[in-house]
C-alpha cells in the first residue's frame, strides 16, 4: 500500500515526482549501485581505469566480460550497470569520436567527447517512449598535455573527479580514496593503489582474468590494456603486500 | 492514501489540475528548488552572477562542476537545477545567438535571448511526450547601454529583477537582497555583496574552487568569469571581514 | 476518494465529463482565475485596458512583468493566467496579423484577428497530446471606425463587450461595471473609471510602475500605452479622490 | 464509487461501453443540452432559424454572440453547445460550399452539405487522439424548389425535420411543436410560432438584441437574418398577443 | 464493483479477455442489437431488404432516415446500429464498387464487395487508435443468375443467408423464420412475408412512411426500392389479412 | 479482486507476465478453444484436413461459413477462431505464394509459406498498437514428394504434425488420434478416420452440408475439396458403420 | 494485493523499477526459464551444440521442432524460449551474416555476429511500443582457430561461455559442468558430456528424435547437424553405460 503514490510517476515516460525527482532517472541509478565495480585514479603523468568483472563461475570466458573499453586511440571508458546499454553508450562514443576525426581532421577532446555522451543521455530522460540508460561511464583521456577522468550518470550528469568510482563498491572505494589518494603518485603507485583497492572490496578473491586494467599516459596519449604478464606482475605485489599484512595482524594478535 | 486524488494530473503530459495549476511544472520548480544556490545582482555599472558549486569532495575536479556559462560575448548564465537539463539549455541559447548573428549580421538583444529561451521552455508544458526543463536560469548581459538581469523557470515565464537568486538558498538570499540591496552601489561593492551572501549561505565554507564569478560590465560589454586570483583576493576580503565580526561578536558577548 | 470519479476525464487529452464538460478546459479556466487582473473598457472613442501588475517585490523591475502587448499597430491585448502561454498566444497573432498585411496589403481586422486567435485556442482543446491553453486575453482595437473589444477564454470562446475584465478580480470588476458604466463617457473617463476600480481591487497599492495601460482612440487607430508622465497624472487623481472620500468617510463617521 | 465502472469507457479515445454506447458521443450530447435553445421550422414556402442569444449582461455586446451563420448564399445554419467547436464546423461547412462551386461550377446541394459536415463529425468519434464535436447543427436551405431543414448531434447522425429544436429548451419546444406545427402556414406565421415558443422558454425576456432570426425562402433562394426593425415589428406582435393573453388570463380568474 | 475485473480488456484499443472475446467488438454488437430491425429474404427469383424505420415524430422527415442503401446497381444494403457509422461503410462499399468497374471493367461480385467491407471492418478490431464500427449490414445482391444475401457484423465476420435479420428484433424475426420461411415462394410472397413480420414487431404501427422495402430480382439485376404506391398496395393486403384475423380471433374468444 | 494483479498485464500491447508468458498471445489461444473443430490427417500419400461448420440454423447458408481454403494450387488450410483474422491471414498467404511465383517463377515451398505465415503473426505479438491473431491454421501441402502438415497459433510457433486438431474439440480428437492414428494407412482411410472422429465430435449431428473436406495428394499435388456427391458417400459409411455399432451396442445391453 | 505495487512498472514500454530493474526484461528472462534446455560445450577442438526438444506425444513431427539453427557456414546457435521470437532473431543473424559477406567479402566473426545480435534484442528492451525478446541464443561457431560459444539473454547482455546451459534445465546443467567439465576433452567426449547431462536432465526418456545436435570443429569450420545414424551410435554408448551404472547401483543396493 505504501508504495501506490508513486504509480503516477514512474510509467511510460520519465515524469517529475512531487519533490522534482525523476523517479526513472533514480532507479536506473540503481541500476548502477547493483553493476560491478569499476575505479578511476587520475595522477600528473596519466589516468588508470580499473574494474573487478566479478567473475563467478569458472565456466565462463573472463575475457568476455568487457567492462573496459576503448573509444579511441587516446580515450577509454570503463562502465558499470546494464551491460547491454553500456554497448549502446560505447559504440555511440566510437561514432562521435570517428565523425570528429573526419570533420575537423583531429582527435576529439575528452571533454567534448563526455559532454556529447552526456547529452544522448539526457535525451533519454527528457522524451517519451523510452527509458534512461541503466550505466554509468567513467571516461579517461588526455587532452593536450591534461589527464581527463570524467564520471557520467543515468541523468547525463558529468564530473570530472581526481579518483571515483561507479557500481556497488563506490562508497567503499570513495572512503578509502579520501583517505590514501594523493595526485602526485606515479602511475605505478596509482596502479597499485586501484588494485589494493580491488582487493579489499573483492576480498583477495581476484586474479589476471577477473581484474581489467587500462591505462593512459600523457606523454604518449595511447590507452592501453595492460596484459596479462604486466598485469600479473602487479597482482603479485599486492598478494604479496597483503599477505605480509596479514601475518604482522595476526602477529599483533 | 492522501495523495491519490493526484494521480490523474501528472503522468504522461503536462496537464492541468482541478486548481488550474501544472503539476508536472510545478514539481520542476521542485527539482530547481533542490539546486544549488545562483545569485545575480546587476547595478548601474553592470551584473555579476555568483554560484556556490557545493563541492563536497577532495575528489571531485571544483572545475568541471560549471554552474555559469558563457552564451555570447555579452551574455552569460547562471543555472540551477537538473545539471543535464541547463546544459541542453545552454547549447540551445548559444545556437539563437549564432543565428542572429548570422541572420542579422548583429549581436543578440538580451531580452529577446531570453524570450527565445523561455519560448522553448514552454513548449516543453504544452506538448505531450516531453517533461518540463528542471533548470532556472539567471541570464545577465548588456542590451546598447543597459545591464539586464532576467530569470526563467521551468514554466517559461520571464521576470527582469535588480538582484535575485534561484535554487536551495533563494529564499535566504532575496531576504537578505530586501534588506540590503542598492542600484547605484559598484560593481566592486556588487561581488562584495554576492560574496557575502554566499559566505552566509554556505556558513563560511568556500574558497576559490568552489564559487564561480562571472560579470559583465556596460564599459567593455563583455562576460567574463574572474579568474582564481581575483576571486581570491575578494574572498580574502569577505572572509577578514566575517572574522572581525565575530571577534567583535564574540566580544560582546 | 471524493475527488476519485473525476480520474478518468481529465487525463491525457481533453475529454467530456458525464455532464458534458471538459475538464481540462475548466482547470485551464481557473488558472486564469488565479491571474492578476485585466479590465478593458470601450466608449465611443476608443477602447482602453488597464491591468495591475501584482508587483510583490521592489528587486522586481516591473517593466518586465508585461501584460498588455501591441500585435499591430492598431491592436493591443491584455492577458491573464500562465504568462508563458500568453507570451506564445502573442506572438501568434503578431504572425496573424503580419500575415494579413503580407497577404491582402491590409491591416487585419480586430474581429477577425480574434477569431484566428481563438480557432487556435480550440485545437487545443480537441486534440490529444496537448493542453489548453491557460490564458484569457482582452483584444482591443479599432475596426474601420469602430472600437472593439473582444474576451477569449481557454476554450476558444469569443464575446465582445462594452467593459469587462479576467483574472483573479473579475467578479468584483464586472459588479462594478454593472452598476458605474456607461458607453458615452469621454476616454479620459473610461480611464479614470478603470483606475478606481485597480486602486479599489488592489486597497490603494499602486502606482506608475505597478499599472499598465493602454489606449487605441477611434481618431488616431494607434494603439499605445501611456507613458509614466501621462498614468502619473491619471494616479494622482485617483489618489486624490480617494483620499478626499476616506475624509470624507471619516468626517461622516 | 457508484461511477468507478465506467471509469474504463470514456477516456482516451471514443469506445463502447458494455451496452452498446459510445460514452463520448453522449457525454458530447449533454454539452448540447447545457447551450441556448435554437428551433427551425420548415414550411412550404421555406426555412426560418430562431435562436434565443440568452444574454446575460448588458454590458456584452449581443452582436457578437453569433448562433446563426450564412454557409452558401441558399444555406444557413443555427447552432447549440460549444461555441468554438461550432465555429469550426461553420468554417469548414464554407470551406466545402467552396469547393463544390469550385469543382462543380454550382451551388451545393444542402443534403450533401449537411451529410459531408455529418461525415466529418463521425469521424471524430471513430479515431483516437481527438475528442467528439460537442456542437449539434440546425441546417436550414432551399435543394432545387425545396426546402430543407436538417439536424445533426455530435454522433454525426443525420435526420431531417418539419420542425425541431437544440440546446436547453429541446423537449419544450418539440412538445409544442407536436401540438401546434402545421406545414401549410406562411413564412409569416411561421415566424411568429418560433418566436411565440422562445417567448414562452425565455419567460418573455427578449428583444431584438438577444433574438437572432435567419430565413431563407423558395422564391428567392437566398439565407438572410431578420434585421433589427424587421425583427422588431414581429417582436412587439408577440408581446402583444401575450400580454393580451395574460390579461384574458387575469380577467378569467 | 463487479465490472471492474473487465476495466483492463475494453479500453484505448481492442484487446482480447482472459476468455477469448474481443469486448470492444461485443459491445458494438450490441449497439446494433439496440439498433431498428431489417430483414433480407432470399427467393429464387431474387431478395427483398425491409426495415422498420422507427419513425418516433410527425415532425420529422421519414424519408430522411435512410436504412436501405444502394451500393451500385446490382447490390443493396439494409443497415442496423450506428448511422453515421452505417454511413461511413456504405460510401466505402460505393468505392469499391466503382473501383472495381473502373480497373476490370465490370460490376462487382456480390459476395467481393461483401468481403472487402468486411475486411474494411476487421482491421477497426485489430488495430489501435480506431473503435470497431457500431453497424451491421445486410447486402443483397445477385451474381450471374444467383441471387445473394449477406449478413455482416461488427467482427468483419461474413456469413451468407436465405433470410435472416439484425437489429433489435433479430431474435423474433428469425424465429418467425424457422418456422415460415420457403426458399421457392415467389418475391411477391417474400415482400409479404418480411412485411407480415414488421407488422408483428410493431404491433401494426407502420405505413408507407415508416417502412422501406428494397427488392432486386434475378431477371433484372437492378436494385431498385419498392416507391410509395407499390409498397401502399402491399401494405394494404397485410393490413387487410390481419384485421380479419384479429376479427376471427375474436370471434373465436 | 482475483483478477486485480492481472490488469497490469494484458492492456495495450502484448507485455510479458511475471511469470513469462504473453497474456494477450494467451487469451487469443482461448479465442481458438471456442472455435470449430478442424482436423488434419498426413499420411504416406497425401494429406487431409477436416471441418465441421457447426452450421446451427437452416437459414443459413452452409457454403457461406468456408473453414478450408486453398493458398496455392499445392496447398490448403483449414482455420478456427476468429473468422475475420483467419480470412485476414489467408489473404496474406495467397500473397505470399504469388510473390514467390512471381520472383521465383515456381511454387512456394509449403513450409516455406507456413514460417512466414508465422512470421506475420510474430509480429502481432511483438509490436504495440495491433493484438494478436485469434486464429490457428492448419496448412496441408505437398513439397517434392513429401505431403506435409502444420500447425500454427496466435503466438507464431510453428510445428509440424502427423495428425493433429484445433478449435474446441482439439483435446478428444488428439486423445482419439493417439491411439487411433497410423501412418501408412490409404487417403481413403484418413478420410474416413477424420469423418469418423467429427461423427463422434458432433454427436452424429452432421451432413455433406456441414462438414468440409480437403485433400491433396503426393501423385497429383493438387489440393482440392471433396464435392458433395464424394463427400455424401463417405458420409454414407460412417452413418452406417455407427448405426450398426448403435445397434449391437443395444443388443449388447 | 501483493502484486499491485508492480502495476506500475511492467506495462506499456520497459521502465525500471525501483530498485534498477528492468521488469519486462526479468519476466522475458522467465520465458526463457520455461523453455526447453539448450547446452553447449566449447573444447580445444571444437563446439558442440545439445537440445532436448522435449516432444509430448508421438503425433509430432520431432523434426519440425527446430532448436538448432545454422547461421552461416561457420556459425550454428541453440535457441530457448518464445519459438516465434527464436525464428526472428535467426532470421536477423542469417541477414546480418549475409550483409557482412556481401560488404567485406568475407565470413562474419562469431564474436561481432552475437554483438549485432545483442545489440538488436538491447533496442527492444529501451524504445517504447514493443516488448523484449522471450528467447535466449547459444552462438556456437570459430574465429579463425579459435572456438567460441555466446550466451546472449533477453536483455541483450552477452558472454562467453567454456560451457553453459540454457532454458528449464539450466541450474542442473551447471552444477553438472562445474563438477564435470574440463576443456581439454576431445569432441566425441564432449557429446559424450553433452548426452548425458540431457539423459539425467530427460530421465532417460530420449532418441535420436528428441535430441538435436550439431557440431563445428575448428579444423574444417563448418558447423553441421550430426545426422540420424550418427546421433543413434553416440545415444546407444550412452544408454549402455547408464544402464550398467543402474545395474552397478542395483547390485550396491
Amino acid at each position: 500500500m505504501q508504495m501506490m503514490p508513486q504509480m503516477g510517476y514512474d510509467r511510460a515516460i520519465t515524469v517529475f515526482s512531487p519533490d522534482g525527482r525523476l523517479f526513472q532517472v533514480e532507479y536506473a541509478r540503481e541500476a548502477v549501485k547493483r553493476g560491478t565495480t569499476a575505479v578511476g585514479i587520475k595522477v600528473k603523468s596519466g589516468v588508470v581505469l580499473l574494474v573487478d568483472k566479478r567473475v563467478t563461475s569458472r565456466l565462463l570466458e573472463a575475457a568476455s566480460i568487457e567492462k573496459i573499453f576503448q573509444i579511441d586511440e587516446h580515450i577509454g571508458v570503463a562502465t558499470s550497470g546494464l551491460v547491454a546499454d553500456a554497448r549502446f553508450l560505447v559504440d555511440r562514443g566510437r561514432i562521435e569520436a570517428q565523425i570528429n576525426r573526419v570533420v575537423y581532421d583531429e582527435a576529439i577532446g575528452v571533454e567534448i567527447l563526455a559532454k556529447k555522451i552526456c547529452d544522448f543521455k539526457q535525451n533519454y530522460t527528457q522524451y517519451g517512449g523510452v527509458r534512461p540508460f541503466g550505466t554509468a561511464l567513467l571516461i579517461a583521456g588526455v587532452d593536450r598535455k591534461e589527464p581527463r577522468l570524467f564520471e557520467t550518470d543515468p541523468s547525463g550528469a558529468l564530473l570530472e573527479y581526481k579518483a571515483t568510482a561507479i557500481g556497488a563498491g563506490r562508497a567503499e572505494v570513495m572512503e578509502h580514496f579520501e583517505a590514501n589518494y594523493a595526485e602526485d603518485i606515479s602511475m605505478d603507485d596509482a596502479i597499485h593503489l586501484g588494485l589494493d583497492i580491488l582487493y579489499t572490496i573483492t576480498e583477495g578473491r581476484f586474479d589476471a582474468d577477473t581484474i581489467e586494467v587500462g591505462v593512459i599516459e600523457v606523454e604518449t596519449k595511447k590507452f592501453r590494456m595492460l596484459d596479462p604478464d604486466e598485469l600479473g606482475g602487479y597482482l603479485q605485489t599486492i598478494r604479496e603486500r597483503h599477505a605480509s599484512e596479514d601475518e604482522e595482524g595476526e602477529e599483533e594478535t
